[in-house]
């Protein structure tokens, strides 16, 4: 009949999956661990690590008889800044509750392409990004929350948003597969002069701020933890490639000696 | 702070919605049942019919804590043709092995508009679709694919083909529920939240940057215009927002009036 032909569309390139990691942190049923594992197994994306997970899930997850490649080589950590500190881009997924959000949300459409545009830049500005998913009963905690850039959310009817995680993990690594590299055109904007700075030296750029901010007054500045978070959402906003990161820290690391050493 | 406004995409509206119904063939195990279940719910999906269920799997299922309506209401068939006997048209979900299939094969982006058209025809030419899933095991056999007019298959990697049952039908819904796909390019402008500082704003800050620089150590700095060109590149990569800039100039301030007075 020749009628089977596949109307097929394009997958993003193995290269470019190969710098998402998906973090699953907290999870406690070894069966949603296993469904997670294989969703990343389908869709081409390899590298998972887990936080804190719920021992006995681990142990069982990794037992089963399909657990496969990517549970093999499962990376664990004691905590989610060690998880995505080698990360360019670090995006939190949530069903949102009544919770007031301190960062941006994006649906599940609408955020995949900001992710794969990370994903797609040419060397060196290379991008590497962590999507996180949280533990079933609860979702990422809003301390879970600060470690991320921005969030996503999968769209579901508003009267039951709450999906079970193997399948949110199916969907999200489904949308971010599928739709193929950005157009060259978003690209060439994109292109940066230098590698982009890892959130490990976002964050030694951020606790250098924060000392300096203190330093320089402690009156005038609020709580030291809303100074934290403002000052979080600065350095994330600035996108700083390592060049910038290595040029502020030597400016601060200057004026705090400075400042600490006025009589 | 206005930051958690999402960025929203439509979903199909609930009367098309209702015009699907998802055709379990052969289910085995409760809980892919059940998770199958429950993602027509988070998708605003309500109509369930099973063909031959293995009976304690829809038994199991309907029992469970959190089976919620859908299950409740599921309708079930002693064979395909009476399940879909009332559609216009019937979608065979397959994960296509080695056969050779008598029907047009589409991938899910490319398949899913075609679905979307026939549940949103106007009446009285109003559409009515069946969306198949075969047993866990063998998928759908070749006479259960007689029934449909087509076939869908989600994109996968080639070397892992078969998705988990309820994985599959809660990316075949997610795409289904959702409408077309918002372009990037308006995207990448929607990731600020919150007017961008203007030029003058920008100088501004890197005036008092140059100048905390310069107080904080002559010796170890570079000329005065290398440092003012170096910094300047700095603030123009970094994209500040207005509130940003502002932040800096706070901050920037209080350690140069610090600098400034100590003895």
């Amino acid at each position: 009949m020749g009628r089977d032909e596949v109307q097929s569309s394009r997958m993003l390139g193995a290269e470019e999956r190969d710098r998402l990691c998906v973090v699953l942190v907290a999870t406690r049923n070894p069966l949603n661990m296993g469904a997670a594992a294989r969703a990343m197994s389908n869709f081409g994306f390899h590298h998972l690590r887990v936080v804190r997970p719920y021992d006995v899930a681990f142990r069982e997850a990794r037992s089963a008889v399909d657990a496969g490649e990517v549970l093999a080589h499962a990376e664990e950590f004691p905590n989610i800044a060690e998880a995505v500190g080698d990360r360019t881009l670090v995006v939190g997924t949530t069903a949102v509750g009544g919770r007031k959000l301190q960062r941006p949300l994006f649906d599940l459409p609408s955020g995949a392409p900001l992710i794969q545009r990370e994903l797609c830049r040419p060397a060196p500005a290379t991008g590497r990004v962590a999507l996180l998913f949280g533990p079933e009963k609860t979702g990422l905690s809003n301390a879970d929350l600060d470690h991320c850039h921005w969030l996503l959310r999968v769209p579901t009817r508003a009267e039951h948003r709450s999906l079970n995680l193997g399948q949110a993990v199916a969907i999200c690594l489904y949308e971010l597969a599928r739709t193929g590299p950005v157009r060259a055109a978003t690209l060439a904007q994109s292109v940066e002069q230098g590698p982009i700075a890892t959130v490990a030296a976002q964050e030694r750029t951020l606790k250098l701020l924060l000392e300096v901010a203190l330093a320089s007054d402690h009156r005038h500045m609020r709580s030291a933890q809303g100074t934290e978070e403002m000052l979080r959402g600065l350095i994330q906003r600035s996108h700083l490639l390592e060049k910038d990161a290595a040029t502020w820290a030597g400016i601060l690391r200057r004026v705090l000696w400075k400042l600490q050493h006025k009589k």
